[in-house]
C-alpha cells in the first residue's frame, strides 16, 4: 500500500478488517517490520485520537515516530504555483513535502478544509500536492473531504460487535446539531466506507439529514437517503451520530426542524441500536449524556479501534517499502 | 501502585526513597518491565523539568512515551456534568480521558488551579475526573493542590545529602516574595511529605510565612508554624524557599513585612543550611543570586532527582500492570 | 567532540565529510553507541529541517530524543545577570540550562538573533551561556550568527556531487532579495566553511552582494568579494543563493539595484552551475521556480544531507562521552 486516503485504496475491506482484528489479538508480532523505519506525523490542525492512536500503532510495529505540528512548530506553507512568494507564506509545499520525505519512510498528514470554497476543498489540492511531492507513502490523518482511518475503525467496530452473523445490520448515519460549521470529512468518509460495505453484502446503509444537508453524491452510491430521522431509525442496529455543515450551501449552518439530537427516547424506535460517534462530541447538543454514559454507547470502544486501523494501514505500507 | 497523587499513595516513604537511590545507582536495570508499555504525558499547562524528567524516567525503564500538550495541540475540555456543550469547550473529560486510557498503559497529568474558587480547586475535580474516567494508573505531574513528584524528589535530596546520620535535620519551608499569584501546590505537597517524614522520625519540620499566608491545615499536621523568618531559620539544616499565594484570602497576593527574601545574611542564622527550591526561581526576588550560585544551593541537584522520583513511581506502577 | 558551533570545532573538515558519507552508506551501524543516551533538542524558534533531520540522526544512532519547544511549551528565559527577576522572564538560563543538562547526554539548541543590537547578537551571549551552564556537549541548531549543521551539509553536498575530481569547483554565495529582514547566520556560516574548504584546497570561493550587504570580515577570510552578480557567476560550478539583512546597518533591509534574483537567464553565465539554498526559499523572489523545479537544483538533495551532517556530529560526541 502506497497511499491510504479513501476506501478506494483498499483492495478488500473485509480482509482489511480481519487484518486489523488479527493485530488487535497480537499487537507486537511485527516489530521487525518497523525496525529503523520512521513515521512522520504532520499536523496542520489539532488532533487527539488521531495523533495518539497512529503514534501508538507505529510504536507497536517497532517504528520510530516524529510528530510535527506544522501550524505551531513550523510556518505557513504556500500551495499555489506561479506566485511570487512575497507575502506571509514562508515555504512552498513542493519543498516542505519533499524535505519531509527525505527524513521519513512513511508520512501521515492532517489538513482540514477552510470551508470557504467548495471546489478548492473538494479538489484536495493540499493533500494531493503533499502526496505528489513527498515521494514516500502517505496516510491521511483527515483531509479536506475524508477521514479514512476513522471510517476504517468504525467498520472494524461494527464487524466486531455484530453478533448476529449471517444477517446484515442496519447502519444509520444520522445528522445532529452543533454550534459550529464542521467539515463533511467524517460523514463523507463514513458514507463511502459503508456504501462499499453494503456493496460487499456486509451491511444495509441509510443516511438521515435535514433538507439542505445532503452529502455529495460521489460519497453515497447506493445509500438510502431519509429526511425523517424517526423513519430512518426504525429497526436500526447501529446509529452513527455526527454533525456536518451544508455541502450544497457550502460550509453554511442552515436552519433545521427540531428533534435531530439523538437521545434515549429515539433509541426506542431502533433495534436496541448501538450508538457511535467519531468524537469529540458535544454532549446534550449532538448526543444526549444518557446515551453516552449508557450501555448502548460504542464511542470509547470505537476510539480504541483507531489504533488497530492505523496499525493495519502502516503494516500494509511497511510490507511494500 | 495505581495512583500517585499525594504522599498518602506511598505505603512507606523511607523504602520509596531507598528504591529511588537504587534506581539512581542502576538506571537501566529494569528495561524489560517497560517493553511495549506506553506512558502518555498530558499537559494542560507548560512544563520543563516535569516533562523532561518523567519522559527520561520512562525511557530508562524501556517504555514508549507520547507527550500531549492538550492546551496547545488539542482543545478545551469540559468538566461539568449536565451542561449542554454549546460553548467553547470541545470535548468532555469523560471522553477525552477514556480515549487516552485506550492508547496508554500509564498516564501522567498536569493541571494547574485557576486560583479563582478555592472549593473548586481544592476539590481536585479535574484531576479526579481524569483518574476516574481514564481507567489506567495515573501519575500527578502537578495538580491544583499538590506536586508530589517534586516533593518526593525533595525528600530524596534531603535524605541523600544528610550526612549526619543518626540525627534528624531541621527542615524549614520558608515563604518568599514573588510578583505573581502562585498556586499552593508545591508548598502543600512539600509540607505533606515533610510532615510524614517527621512522623516517621526522619526530620524536624517548620513552616515560616507572613500572616495570612498559612497553608491549609490538612497539609501541615505536626508542623511547627512560625511567623518570624529569623526564628524559624535558627539552626536550620535545610531551607526550602518558595512563594505561594494566600489560602485564606484565596489566590490573593497580600502585603507582607520586608525581609522575606532568602540571602547569605539570613543563611548565617542557620546551621550552614542547604538551600532548596523547586524551580523556576525568580532570582533576587525569592532567593538571592549569591545563594543560587554558591556552595549551599541544592537546586540543580534536586532537579536532577526529579528523574529518580519519576522512575521509582513508574516502576512501581509497571510492576502492578 | 564537546561542542559543535562553528567550523572551528572540526579538526579536519575533509575527514568529517568522509565520515558523513560513510554514515550515509551505512546509517544503522553505530546503534550501540547511542543506547541509553538521550539527546535533548531545545528550540527557542521554529524549525522544520533542523528538528526532523537531527531527531532522525539521533534515532539512527540508537539514541532517545526529547524535543522541547521552549518558546511554546515552556516560558521566557532570563539571560542577564544581576537583575531582580520581577518582570516577564520566568526562569534564568543558569538554572534552565543546568537542569536540561541533568536529563540529557547531549543538547541541541536553536536560538535566533533579535537583529536589534549587533554587539549583543554577535557576542552569542545566549548560546554561550547555555553551553556554559548545561555542562554537557552542545550542538548548535542555529545560533545568532551561525548555522553550522547547514553549512556542513552544504559542504557534504558539494563534495558528493563534484565529479570532476582533481579540479576545484568555483563556489559562489549570491545574495538574493527577500521581504523580511533575515539573520546573517546561514551566509556567515556558509562563508566560514567555504573559506576553510578553500584554505584546504577543496574549492574556490566568491561572495557576491550589493553594496551595504557585506558580511562581517571574520567570517570571510580569503573569499573573493564581488559587487557585480554576473561577474561573480561567470564560470561558477555551484551557486548558493541566500538573502540576508545588512551587517553594517545592522538588521536593515537596504535598497539594492535590480537583477539579484537567481534565474535561468543568469544560469547561462555559469558553468552549468548547480544551485543550492538552505530552505525555506521564497519562490520567484529569491530564486526562480524554473530553477527550483529544474535539473540544476540541489536544494532537496542538500536538505537530505542535513541528516548525515547531524549524525556525524552526534556520533563524534557520543564517542567522547
Amino acid at each position: 500500500m502506497k497511499l491510504f486516503s479513501s476506501v478506494h485504496d483498499v483492495p478488500d475491506i473485509k480482509q482489511f478488517v480481519n487484518d486489523a482484528l488479527a493485530l488487535k489479538a497480537n499487537p507486537y508480532a511485527h516489530q521487525s517490520l518497523g525496525k529503523n523505519k520512521t513515521l512522520g506525523l504532520v499536523f496542520m490542525n489539532p488532533s487527539l485520537r488521531t495523533r495518539l492512536s497512529t503514534q501508538k500503532a507505529a510504536l507497536n510495529l517497532g517504528m520510530n515516530v516524529m510528530v510535527m505540528n506544522m501550524d505551531k512548530e513550523g510556518w505557513a506553507l504556500e500551495t499555489q504555483d506561479g506566485v511570487v512568494m512575497n507575502g506571509t507564506t514562508v515555504e512552498h509545499i513542493r519543498e516542505a513535502a519533499a524535505v519531509m520525505g527525505m527524513y521519513c519512510d512513511i508520512l501521515g498528514l492532517r489538513s482540514f478544509p477552510k470551508l470557504h470554497n467548495r471546489e478548492e476543498d473538494y479538489s484536495e489540492d493540499f493533500f494531493n500536492k503533499f502526496v505528489k511531492y513527498c515521494a514516500v507513502p502517505v496516510v491521511s490523518l483527515e483531509s479536506a473531504t475524508r477521514h479514512p482511518l476513522q471510517s476504517f475503525a468504525d467498520l472494524i467496530t461494527i464487524h466486531e460487535t455484530w453478533t448476529n452473523k449471517g444477517t446484515k445490520p442496519k447502519v444509520v448515519l444520522a445528522w445532529a446539531p452543533h454550534v459550529k460549521a464542521l467539515p463533511q470529512a467524517v460523514p463523507n468518509s463514513f458514507a463511502e466506507w459503508m456504501c462499499k460495505a453494503q456493496q460487499d453484502g456486509m451491511i444495509d446503509f441509510t443516511i438521515a439529514q435535514p433538507e439542505g444537508y445532503e452529502l455529495a453524491e460521489d460519497f453515497t452510491p447506493g445509500a438510502k437517503i431519509e429526511y425523517d430521522l424517526e423513519e430512518a431509525l426504525a429497526g436500526a442496529d447501529y446509529v452513527y451520530v455526527k454533525n456536518w455543515s451544508s455541502y450544497k450551501e457550502y460550509g453554511k449552518v442552515l436552519t433545521y426542524p427540531d428533534g435531530w439530537m439523538m437521545n434515549n427516547e429515539k433509541l426506542k424506535i431502533t433495534n436496541k441500536a448501538k450508538v457511535m460517534h467519531c468524537l469529540p462530541v458535544r454532549r446534550d447538543l449532538e448526543l444526549s449524556s444518557e446515551i453516552l454514559d449508557g450501555p448502548n454507547s460504542l464511542v470509547i470502544h470505537e476510539a480504541g479501534n483507531r489504533l488497530w486501523a492505523a496499525q493495519t494501514v502502516l503494516k500494509a505500507m511497511l510490507e511494500k517499502l
